[in-house]
């Protein structure tokens, strides 16, 4: 079908064999597959539709691989992907075995920095220019990142470092006045102030009147035009910070990409291209709703409404934004802080109940915690929500704003241990062994939804810092009536006997069960199960008296064995004098694939089958 | 003697009860008092020469504790501690039992937020601000910030989420041109642009001429200089921003500080007051030499030249930075990266020798690192120079940019373990804990520093990330001839013997070398001392080979026992099923206290003496 563009582009360079005049039609192909292709399996499809003409125009003017795109936030990248040959794989993006949902630097050569997390392309693009630099190459490096990305503190660190230099560097300003949920911020404000462009024009405008009504003083006023122009152009903050900027352009229109992009080709120095798009251009439904078309499960495609689960459990980010919300009723210390996700984390539910008591910070997890041990030195009680993968982001500031001042910052850390699809850039590995070894925090971890209300409870009684790690996903419908403050640092007995002892740890403790259920019926031997709840303080006393000389001990944790808790059991153990077999199951030293979480967690041998299997080993 | 104001300072209250005339004349004994208090113990003595006058305005005219001042590193802040009734205590500061070099919550009321790292001041003061707007208070909140703190990211995250909003904040930009070297970075340039002040000037005297060549325009050309004006103000940046700018002013003359100050106490929402400040100022060689004199020992205070230690063997620093220029020498793709820091890192030496690829990002500590993975995608072999407390700040760049990519980034984190007098802040006692835990991640620690020479070559040989750390202070006068490149993941034996298996990591091995030396010589008995070189990968088989059944495993460390490599070598022996006396020497999980290096490991027992009594029970 001579109609079909799409499924003839194996490569950039069939791309390259186009028309310009043909590549409006190809932008409205990929558009309507993405839309059929995600359908059925889900995906981030808002920031593809958004960026289909620009990915075309990039591609069509530079020279991958040899020239360098980064997209930040690989999420982005679909329509890249399927431009530089992974348009057959597409189907299999973010399942077990297939494309990773994001840039991945082993999936193609085209790929030269992989992004889950934002705001890391100028740094990478700029590093990458200074090592072509050195190596005396003249390729192009081009940061593509979005207004929201922006707002990351490293974002302004790269534009700082790069701006005072003169390598050759193409930023390009994604800007669809939305990162996740709607921007917050004076950045935001100021793009939008740009693209209404009100001083801009009303200043030229001004000057342009003077002009023509005073033909004798043409050469003055011009003069005062350049000024009124050079100093406030559109971008003055980037021109301040070194960039020379360019835009804003539409950037669904060939007509302004193709010519701006080729301009741009041959500048020399830092230039910063303002590109304005609509996240989840062509399909109605996403761009009426760019947060929850954000990223997705399946949905239909007629109707455009996602796929229920239906009659399903509550999800444990439900239950914690209704808790809190609750929490705040009572008591109206409670301030919640979020960094650009307020429906992801379930914060949304509080911050409609009690607005003036939420705050959505941008993709600035550095500054929420801080911002937040600000709060509880001026005596509120924030609770700040981001997910595992992303609190890394703010590991100094938890420590040295918040714990070496013992500050009662909670830490509510949602997407603790594997989450499926996103893959490695989003495991929530790292947290038991980053937040552990801090002196004052209180880690816990539930093994149910009621269980993290319960724990959300406990830690409005504790004087410190308090991190409670939790997982994607839904909980298993307990009944969350009976919710109570737990005792710290004491773990929950949930089986008994003398057939050895397995520590559970939060959401491995249900699998542990079923697997020591087993044992139990089927060999006829009973274990002792400990819900542990408290990472830290660690239940020495309850460990020590369940220990028995020879018979064997099992931790399972859902996060990495190095620097696990699985380690600071077995330093107990030892140091008690204890000796037997030893299991530590944990997460291996290395990157996790992504798949569902099901599929990761049985690679794992994490999963109920996994651990019945060690039991009986 | 009615001529010294500074001892009648007990409290602010004694400020307050000064006539304006007076204060210059305080801010001349105080700055006197610094220098000669300071010259036989040392201290930050550059930045509280720059703020002397700043910090008597604020006090004068505000009203802490009620209002809350907050000082941005607080090692600013040592007037701030003089005036705030701590002045007796002064030349205890930063000495074991003394005054903390830093603001610090539990020292005074007057010290609203502790501050050790830099950019936190406008976080922590937003949040302090949205707290009192929350309980219907109404004191003022304000941030000082340095220059050059303000290229911190976390610094534009909190303008940006401050900006938007409408709290009464009040921001200080304490412009001295440095941070702790030169600054770098556009930021930097904007700044000085502001303070030379030509655009602004030359569009105004344009539009003036204008206006004086053609009356009959009069209106018109009014109106383009309001634009101009107001599009042009010095500030911009901050304006686009969303602070009301005010500003630059002398921040020497009290003259310009207490009538702005006093202006500015009646504005709302959030400001920023642009002062200019020179630091050092009122000590020529601190003048002349600020980074030098930014924090330093004793010095004489007749020639201002700091007292030498003569003779003493070079610092690890120094071996480092002369090993990196070495092996640049010899390899064109080596490249360096400090966030801020070339003197106190070392890596000044490498930048006289190859400036061009020797790159300073300023405090950008998240930046410097992803650059760093952006130029080893581009085929450069980058060292980034960060000491260990402050690579927390990049936790998640490690993990996301370097690690999940298996980039050859090397982290060369100077100041690990105990750091002596700036106490907890700044002691790196959680790199091993966050470090090993990584997948793909090689971790090193050398006993000497010929070993950190030969780790740094070793690293050269490695296609991952790795991480070196080693401690403030100097080596032990080891010949460096003869360092090479060690076999990865292989223990050194120091010593021999049957009565028991010690392992020391790093800067703990000299001094567990000492006391197994004594225990052998005194008490007969020869144990076996493993230098553990890499805490990552464990040399598991010698470890395994050298336990002996019954015999005492003792595993010494200087970082937190939490997560610390002892916990491996623990689990390790336990999975062996070997029992016998087990002994974890490694820092408490508690805070450090500040006083010199030696007396904190005396107090931790983790000195050779503590060591020794350990062994021997």
């Amino acid at each position: 079908m001579s109609d079909d563009l799409l499924t003839r582009i194996h490569g950039t360079a069939d791309l390259k064999a186009l028309y310009p005049e043909q590549l409006p039609r190809l932008a409205q192909q990929m558009r309507q597959y993405l839309i059929e292709t995600l359908a059925p399996i889900g995906g981030h499809l808002g920031a593809g539709l958004g960026v289909v003409e620009l990915s075309i125009a990039l591609h069509y003017l530079f020279d991958s691989p040899r020239d360098k795109i980064i997209w930040d936030v690989g999420h982005q990248a679909y329509p890249h992907k399927i431009l530089t040959g992974r348009l057959s794989q597409m189907p299999t993006i973010r399942q077990y075995g297939g494309l990773c949902g994001f840039t991945k630097r082993s999936e193609s050569e085209h790929d030269p920095f992989g992004a889950g997390h934002a705001s890391t392309s100028i740094s990478a693009a700029y590093g990458m220019a200074c090592g072509r630099d050195l190596a005396g190459d003249n390729n192009q490096v081009i940061a593509v990142i979005g207004d929201g990305a922006l707002t990351g503190g490293m974002a302004f660190e790269a534009l700082n470092h790069a701006g005072a230099r003169n390598n050759r560097l193409m930023v390009i300003l994604n800007d669809n006045e939305m990162s996740i949920a709607p921007n917050v911020g004076a950045m935001s404000s100021y793009l939008a102030r740009i693209i209404t462009g009100k001083p801009y024009t009303q200043a030229r405008d001004t000057a342009r009147r003077l002009l023509e009504k005073l033909p004798g003083a043409l050469d003055a006023a011009k003069r005062v035009e350049e000024h009124v122009k050079g100093m406030i152009t559109p971008g003055t903050l980037f021109e301040e910070m070194g960039f020379r900027y360019i835009g804003p352009i539409d950037g669904h229109d060939f007509d302004h990409l193709l010519p701006t992009l080729t301009n741009c080709k041959e500048l020399d120095g830092p230039i910063l291209l303002h590109v304005v798009t609509k996240k989840g251009l062509g399909f109605t439904p996403a761009e009426d709703d760019p947060e929850t078309w954000h990223g997705l499960g399946p949905y239909n495609i007629e109707t455009g409404v996602p796929h229920k689960s239906n009659g399903k459990p509550p999800t444990y980010t439900q239950v914690f934004g209704d808790t809190l919300a609750d929490m705040a009723d009572e008591n109206d210390t409670v301030v919640a802080i979020t960094a650009a996700m307020p429906a992801g984390t379930g914060v949304s539910r509080f911050g409609k109940r009690h607005p003036e008591r939420c705050f959505d910070v941008g993709i600035a997890e550095q500054h929420a915690v801080t911002f937040a041990a600000g709060l509880a030195a001026a005596g509120r009680r924030p609770y700040v929500a981001i997910y595992s993968t992303f609190m890394q982001r703010a590991y100094d500031q938890i420590i040295h704003d918040v714990c070496i001042q013992n500050l009662p910052v909670t830490f509510c850390m949602d997407r603790a241990g594997i989450v499926g699809a996103d893959g490695a850039t989003h495991t929530g590995m790292f947290d038991i062994a980053y937040m552990r070894n801090l002196p004052n925090m209180t880690v816990m971890a539930p093994k149910d939804e009621a269980e993290l209300k319960a724990m959300l409870y406990t830690s409005a009684t504790l004087n410190g810092p308090t991190a409670i790690r939790y997982p994607r996903g839904n909980g298993y419908g307990v009944d969350l009536q009976g919710a109570d403050v737990l005792e710290v640092g004491k773990a929950e007995v949930l089986a008994e006997g003398d057939a050895g002892l397995v520590i559970g740890v939060g959401t491995r403790v249900r699998d542990a069960l079923s697997a020591v259920e087993t044992v139990r019926k089927e060999d006829g031997e009973s274990m002792t199960l400990l819900n542990l709840r408290f990472i830290k303080p660690l239940d020495e006393a309850a460990i020590l008296y369940h220990l028995k000389p020879g018979n064997p001990l099992v931790v399972i944790e859902e996060g990495v064995a190095c620097g696990g808790v699985g380690e600071a059991i077995a330093t107990l153990a030892l140091k008690s004098g204890w000796s037997g077999p030893f299991t530590h199951l944990a997460m291996p030293d290395a990157w996790p694939a992504h798949g569902t979480q099901d599929e990761i967690l049985r690679d794992m041998e994490l999963d109920a089958a996994g651990i019945l299997k060690q039991l009986r080993s």
